[in-house]
């Protein structure tokens, strides 16, 4: 399914960028930032059979804020796959706040690696130079795929696997969010204008926010600790 | 959809592999030697909207034979991705013998980054400490993910791209058939007994192969190189 207004023609000399948009609170910003760079954009989000489904019209929205072209890729087979408590519903999402000592089962086996590497397919096809991914260390540090370690693993890979490595090119993966907590995060977007009213983050997946999974938890404390009032509605604000 | 019966139960101290099978004569050879270097295998096959979608037929068989686990994802969007002749139809397959100094049409975009990547995943999931790949550098040197350069490139990303790199583990890509010509591989199989008349390697994907196309090409030569004869059926037998 491809969605969202078509592209306008690439200006000369702007570069192509792939940005992986969840509809999430750091790919929202991540998209903020590549458009303020001066990118030409392509969005790109993923039906996985995620809980919180109701992101994909927060990142159809978002793309079309922007007026970036926008794709939703399906991928079905992590239901199959299994193993997380966002694409199995027997696992339920847990709503005691962060434990940073273990991997926490909303962790899905692959998921960034699986992410880049489609995203960098469709660079190659777009002629894009580069790859925005919202990753963070520092607040997700309990996901393998969110670690600096991986990230610095992957660097080289989008331009050897492609055609530009080949060709003498480059895809590279712009990572802008990795060592920023998520305040600093929440800082970013607000001065670049990020319409976090149109963005959802719960992991739940339900109309209002629930305010009290992991995620709703860490978006929570960073607009607290960048002095923000978060615009979307909660059942429930937790106190973190 | 997952096909071909269940796994007995896996002998202590025996370690996992995924073998990525196409039902094509490289990765037949790939599965015949993971099961020969005695691995507990589980085999996965992506029905990407190729036009060769016959190979998938292809594929359980030969899993069913072995008597391996059989997982096939569903990849819709390589359609939408485009920029192949295997996943575009208004793009035909070349059946004027291989070029080497340009990429062919028949190349997918992404391809190999994203098969192993959700092998990764099924790694993870399935605790396996072994991917395996049957890319062939040789015959296939046109295709940018098919270069040693690439599998460099990937080597260290599984093991961190997942929980088996926070918990000390790893997870590697083998490529037993990297460096082997066609008749190599032929000759390699053959000696295991693996049954290539079950396979399928032409692009096309009708029920006899065309005889004409690069992968039938490269099919026939390798078996005429190992002094055998290819026991599928041919519509043509291109002499190359």
């Amino acid at each position: 399914m491809t969605t969202g207004r078509d592209k306008e023609q690439r200006r000369e000399g702007q570069a192509g960028a792939v940005v992986i948009l969840s509809g999430g609170l750091d790919s929202a910003t991540c998209l903020g930032i590549a458009c303020a760079e001066g990118h030409h954009v392509t969005a790109l989000s993923f039906d996985y059979g995620q809980r919180h489904h109701r992101e994909l019209a927060a990142a159809a929205r978002l793309a079309a804020h922007y007026g970036v072209a926008h794709h939703i890729y399906e991928l079905p087979f992590f239901r199959q796959l299994g193993g997380s408590a966002l694409t199995d519903d027997a696992i339920s999402v847990p709503t005691e706040g962060v434990d940073k000592a273990h991997i926490p089962s909303t962790y899905v086996p692959g998921r960034n690696l699986i992410f880049l590497s489609i995203a960098t397919a469709l660079a190659e096809v777009t002629r894009s130079e580069w790859i925005y991914i919202g990753v963070n260390a520092l607040d997700y540090s309990g996901y393998p795929d969110c670690r600096p370690e991986f990230m610095d693993a992957f660097a080289n890979v989008a331009t050897v696997a492609t055609r530009a490595g080949v060709e003498g090119m480059h895809i590279e993966v712009k990572t802008p969010l990795l060592h920023l907590t998520k305040g600093e995060i929440v800082a970013r977007g607000t001065a670049l204008l990020v319409p976090y009213e149109m963005t959802t983050s719960c992991y739940v997946g339900e109309e209002e926010a629930c305010g009290v999974c992991d995620s709703c938890r860490l978006r929570l404390a960073g607009f607290a600790e960048a002095g923000r009032v978060d615009p979307i509605r909660y059942q429930l604000r937790a106190k973190n």
